[in-house]
C-alpha cells in the first residue's frame, strides 16, 4: 500500500476563481494535495449504508451565490409520486447512544466470503500497461479496515447495501473533482452516482418528460439516447449542427416557430446534447458556441442534459499531418484551463444535469458515473435509484475509491487524464494522417476532432454515386452500397443514419464514423486504406 | 490460484429428475463437478461484449416440454416500442476473416489503470472469517488472461462495455445453477443477469404493467416493492395470509368477484409474492400451497414475480428451546431436495418471473442478481437492460465467476450455502430462545421462522393497551406508542404498518419485524430483553 500522502497544499488560482492545486508544479507529485483542507467527518459518515450529502465535501464557499431555480413544473407525475423510503425513517433513531438494532434487514458482513479485495495499478506518471506491469502498486482493502482503523472504506462496507448515491467515501472524491474542474456558479449544486450515463439519462427523462414530449438534440445524435427515449414516448427534434454542435440560431428558429398542432407535441422544455466529440460527429462546441446556447435554454426555459462521456478526451491541437507537436499542459492548472467550459460551469441558473462518467477515462466495467445537477434535480434522483438501480457495485466503488483517493490523489487522477490525453492525441493523429494519404478527397471531406473517440466522414459527393436517383433523393439506398463495398474490402464503419435524431425526417446528407479508439494504430492506417478503396470503387474514381 | 479441478463427475439423480452432482458423497469435495459435461464453446464467446444466450448453457434436453404461454396481451406499450440496438446490427460483421473494425466505440483496455484484480476468499468447508484469514485462497485476475490462454475471463474482457445480459462466463454458471436447483418444467426458459432484485422489480413492472394498474400481493410486503410500483401508477392489492403466506381462497376470491368500478382498476393479471422467508412476516409457503396458488393463477391467468433473496436462507426444522438438533443435509443432494420448491420449478406455463439475488448469500454491494423467465419476457428484459441498466459491473462479475466458477464450483457454492443455512438456524434459534424467555405471552405471539431474516411478532392483545379506543380503532396510534417505548428502552424494531400493501386498507392486526441477521448473538438476546421490557411497561403487565 502506497504511503500516507503528505498534506501540505500548494495551490495556484485560475483565471475562473477556482483554487486549484498545482502538483505538477511540485517536483515531486503530491498525489493526494486536496486532503489537508477536507473538513473532518465523524467514522459514523464512513459507516454501512451511511446517508451522506455532497454538500458536505463542498470546500467552496457558496452563499453568495445564486440558488437553483425550480423546477416542478418539469418533474413528472412519476417523480412527483416518489417520495422517500418509509423503513430509512427508522434510521434516524439509529443515533441513539447504546440502541441494539433488530431493525434494519442488512446481512451481517461475517457471511461475505471476502477477506480482501486488491487491485495492482500503475504509479503516477508511470501509466504505461508496460510500466504498470513492472512497476505498478498493489493496493489492498481488508474486511474490517474501518472498524480496525486502518482505511475509512472495506469489505464489511462497501459489500453491504449502500445508498443509491453511493458510498460516502467515493462521493467526496467526485464532488471535489467536480468542484475543482467545473465550480458551478449556483448555491445549491449537488452531486450524486450512477450506474453510468445510459442509466442517468433513463432516469433523467423518467423524471423530466411525460409521453409524447419531443426533446432537442443535435441533428445525428446518441443511438442509444434516441432509443432510449422512444420507448418512452419522446422523440428527438434534431437540430442542425455544424463542426460544433448545435447552431444556437436554428435552435432560437425551431423553439420560436414551434406549432404544436404540426409536430404533434408540446413545445421541447429538454434538450440532450453530447457537447465534446459528440458521437457520432466528433463536433466539440466552444466556450462561446456553449454560451450562445446558453442563452437560447434561458429564453426558452430549456432544460439541458449535459452529457460529456469524452469531456476528458480533449485532445492536443491539430496541425497538420507533419506539424510540430504543441507542448502537453505544463501544470494541472493548465490542463484544466486548456479544457472547454462545460455547462455545468456556465450554471447560473441551475438549468443543466451533468452527466459523467468513469467509462472512457478508467473502465467501462466499472458501471459508476456521477450526475451533477440542482439540490431539488438530484434528491429526485437518488429517490428513484434508491428504488431501483441502487448505487454502483460496491466491488467497483472501493476499488476506484482505493485508486482515485487513497492511491492516486487528485493530482495523481489528473496527470492520468493528461497521459489519456496525449494518447488519444496519438490516435487522431494516426487516423488523419491515413485520411489524407488514402481518402478520394474528391468524395469525402472531414473535420479534424478535438475530442473525444469519433470521426466523421463526410461523403459530401454522394451524388456522383452511379446509383443516385435525383428523384428518389435514395440517400439511404446509396449509404447501404458503400457500406456492404466497405466490408467487402475488409473494414467496419458505422453508417451516419444509424444516428439520425429523428428516422422520420429525410436527410440530405450521408456521412460514416470511424472510430480511433480501439484499433492498434497500424490497423487503423490499414483500415483506412480499405476504406479509400471501397470508395474509389464505388464511386469509380481513380484519385 | 487453485489448480484445476477435476473432470470426473459423480452424479445422483433425484426424485424430480434433475440430476445433480454430488461432490458430498465423495471424500473430498469436487468443486468444479459440472465442468465435465459443459459444451465446449468457441474462444469468440469469452470476448469483449460478446453476445450469448443462456440456452446454450442448458445442459438438460428440453424438447419434449412444452413452449412458454406468450404474454403479448401483458406486455405494455414501453417494452413493446423497445427494439434491438441498431449499432449492435453491425456486430454481425465482424465474423467476417481478417476485418478490420472502425466501428465500435470501445475503448482500448490498455487505458484501463488496471494490471491484476485480486480476492482473498474462503476454501471449501473452511468458511468461517477466522479460517478464512488463516486459510483463504488468493484468486487473481489478469488483464489479458483471455488473449494468453490463462483463463476465459479477465481484466481486459470484465471491464470493458458489456451486454445487458452480463458476461457469458458468469452467465452459464447462473444457468447451470438454476438448471440443478429448479429444472423449469418447460422448454424455452432463460436466464440474464439483473443488477439486483430491486431494480428487477422497477424492470418487470415497466415491461408488464400499466398505471392504474392494481397487483397482488401478500398483505404485508415489502415495502420497496410497493414504493417502487406506485410512482408507475401501480397500486398493491394486499391479499389476507397466514403463516405460509398467500391463501389460496382468499386469493380466488378477490379475483373472481372483481369489481372494475369499485376497485379503480381493471382485474389484475400481475402477482408479486417472496414466497420464502417472506419480508416481513417471515412466511415460508410449502410446496402444497405453492401448487394451490399456482393452480389460482392458471384460473385467472395471473402472472407471477417471484422474488425470491432468501430462498437458500431456508433453515434446519425447529425443535423447541431445548429440542434435539437435526442432523445438517449429508449431500448436496439431500440439501437441494430438502428446499420447498420454488414456483418456477412448477411452471409448466412459463407465467413466473423470478428474481435472484447474491445479495443475502454472497454479498449485497455485488449488485448482481438474475432473472429467470421465458425467452419472451428475457428478450425484453435484456432489450431494455441494454438502453438503461447495463449488465452489472464488471468487477462484481470478474470477482464473482472467479470464486463461484473458477474456485469453488457448483459444489463449492452448494457447501457455502449449506454453511450459511447452519449460521442462519443458530440465528434463528438465538432469537426465539431469547423470546420465549423474555416476552410477555399474553400480550405477544410468533411462529418460528423457517427461512429468511426476519421475525414477525404479532401483538395480538393489542386492545389492551391503555389507550386503545374501540370506537376510532386507532392501531397504527398503538403501533406508535409501542414503537417508542422499545426505543425508550433502547432496541429498534420495524412497525408493521411500514409493510402494508395497501396503506389506504384499514387493518386489525398489530405487528412489529424483528431481525436476528445483523447483531451478534448476545445483543440479539439483549435486543429482545429490552423489547420484553417495552411491552410490559406498555401495557401494565407484570408477566
Amino acid at each position: 500500500m502506497a504511503p500516507p500522502a503528505a498534506l501540505e497544499v500548494e495551490a495556484v488560482t485560475d483565471t475562473t476563481g477556482v483554487t486549484i492545486p498545482d502538483p505538477l508544479k511540485a517536483p515531486v507529485p503530491k498525489s493526494n494535495d486536496i486532503r489537508g483542507r477536507r473538513k473532518k467527518a465523524d467514522k459514523a459518515q464512513w459507516g454501512v449504508a451511511a446517508p451522506s450529502d455532497s454538500a458536505n465535501f463542498r470546500q467552496g464557499n457558496y452563499d453568495d451565490k445564486p440558488l437553483a431555480r425550480r423546477w416542478d413544473h418539469y418533474i413528472s407525475d412519476e417523480a412527483h409520486t416518489r417520495k422517500g423510503n418509509n423503513l430509512k425513517k427508522a434510521a434516524g433513531f439509529l443515533g441513539k447512544p447504546g440502541i441494539i438494532s433488530l431493525g434494519g434487514g442488512l446481512p451481517s458482513s461475517e457471511y461475505f466470503p471476502f477477506e480482501e479485495l486488491s487491485i495492482k495499478v500503475p504509479a503516477v506518471g508511470k501509466f504505461s500497461e508496460q510500466e504498470t506491469k513492472e512497476s505498478g502498486v498493489i493496493l489492498t482493502a481488508g474486511k474490517h479496515d474501518l472498524a480496525e482503523d486502518k482505511a475509512i472504506f472495506d469489505i464489511a462496507t462497501a459489500f453491504n447495501y449502500g445508498q443509491g448515491t453511493g458510498a460516502a467515501q467515493l462521493l467526496r472524491w467526485i464532488t471535489e473533482h467536480t468542484e475543482m474542474v467545473h465550480n458551478p456558479p449556483y448555491q445549491d449544486w449537488r452531486c450524486t452516482m450512477s450506474i453510468g450515463s445510459t442509466s442517468g439519462l433513463d432516469m433523467a427523462l423518467r423524471m423530466l418528460s411525460r409521453p409524447g414530449d419531443m426533446m432537442l438534440s443535435e441533428d445525428y445524435t446518441f443511438a442509444a439516447a434516441v432509443e432510449c427515449a422512444l420507448p418512452l414516448g419522446v422523440r428527438m427534434c434534431g437540430v442542425p449542427m455544424d463542426s460544433e454542435g448545435i447552431l444556437p440560431d436554428a435552435m432560437d428558429e425551431i423553439l420560436t416557430n414551434w406549432d404544436v398542432a404540426d409536430r404533434g407535441a408540446r413545445k421541447p422544455h429538454l434538450m440532450y446534447t453530447v457537447p465534446t466529440g459528440q458521437n457520432p460527429t466528433g463536433a466539440t462546441a466552444s466556450g462561446a458556441r456553449r454560451r450562445a446556447i446558453y442563452k437560447v435554454a434561458q429564453k426558452h426555459d430549456i432544460y439541458i442534459i449535459e452529457d460529456e462521456p469524452y469531456y476528458f478526451l480533449q485532445m492536443q491541437p491539430y496541425t497538420g499531418s507533419d506539424g510540430p507537436n504543441p507542448p502537453p499542459p505544463a501544470s494541472h492548472a493548465d490542463f484544466i484551463k486548456a479544457l472547454v467550459p462545460s455547462y455545468l460551469s456556465l450554471d447560473t441558473d441551475g438549468r443543466v444535469m451533468r452527466l459523467d462518467s468513469f467509462s472512457k477515462v478508467l473502465a467501462p466495467g466499472s458501471r459508476i458515473g456521477w450526475v451533477t445537477a440542482s439540490a431539488q434535480i438530484i434528491k429526485k434522483y437518488q429517490q428513484h435509484a434508491d428504488l431501483s438501480t441502487q448505487g454502483p457495485s460496491g466491488f467497483s466503488q472501493l476499488a476506484l475509491w482505493k485508486l482515485v483517493d487513497e492511491h492516486w490523489g487528485h493530482g495523481g487522477y489528473l496527470d492520468w487524464l493528461i497521459h489519456i490525453r496525449l494518447e488519444y492525441t496519438t490516435r487522431r493523429n494516426i487516423i488523419l494522417g491515413a485520411c489524407e494519404k488514402y481518402l478520394p478527397k474528391s468524395i469525402v471531406r472531414w473535420n479534424p476532432p478535438s475530442a473525444g473517440m469519433f470521426h466523421w466522414l463526410d461523403i459530401y459527393a454522394y451524388k456522383q454515386h452511379p446509383l443516385w436517383d435525383e428523384k428518389r433523393k435514395n440517400v439511404e439506398e446509396i449509404e447501404e452500397r458503400i457500406f456492404m463495398k466497405i466490408i467487402d474490402e475488409g473494414a467496419l464503419l458505422m453508417r451516419g443514419s444509424w444516428f439520425y435524431a429523428d428516422p422520420s425526417q429525410k436527410h440530405d446528407t450521408l456521412f460514416f464514423r470511424a472510430t480511433y479508439a480501439a484499433a492498434p494504430g497500424e490497423k487503423i492506417e490499414e483500415g483506412v486504406r480499405r476504406l479509400g478503396e471501397a470508395l474509389r470503387r464505388e464511386f469509380g474514381v481513380k484519385e
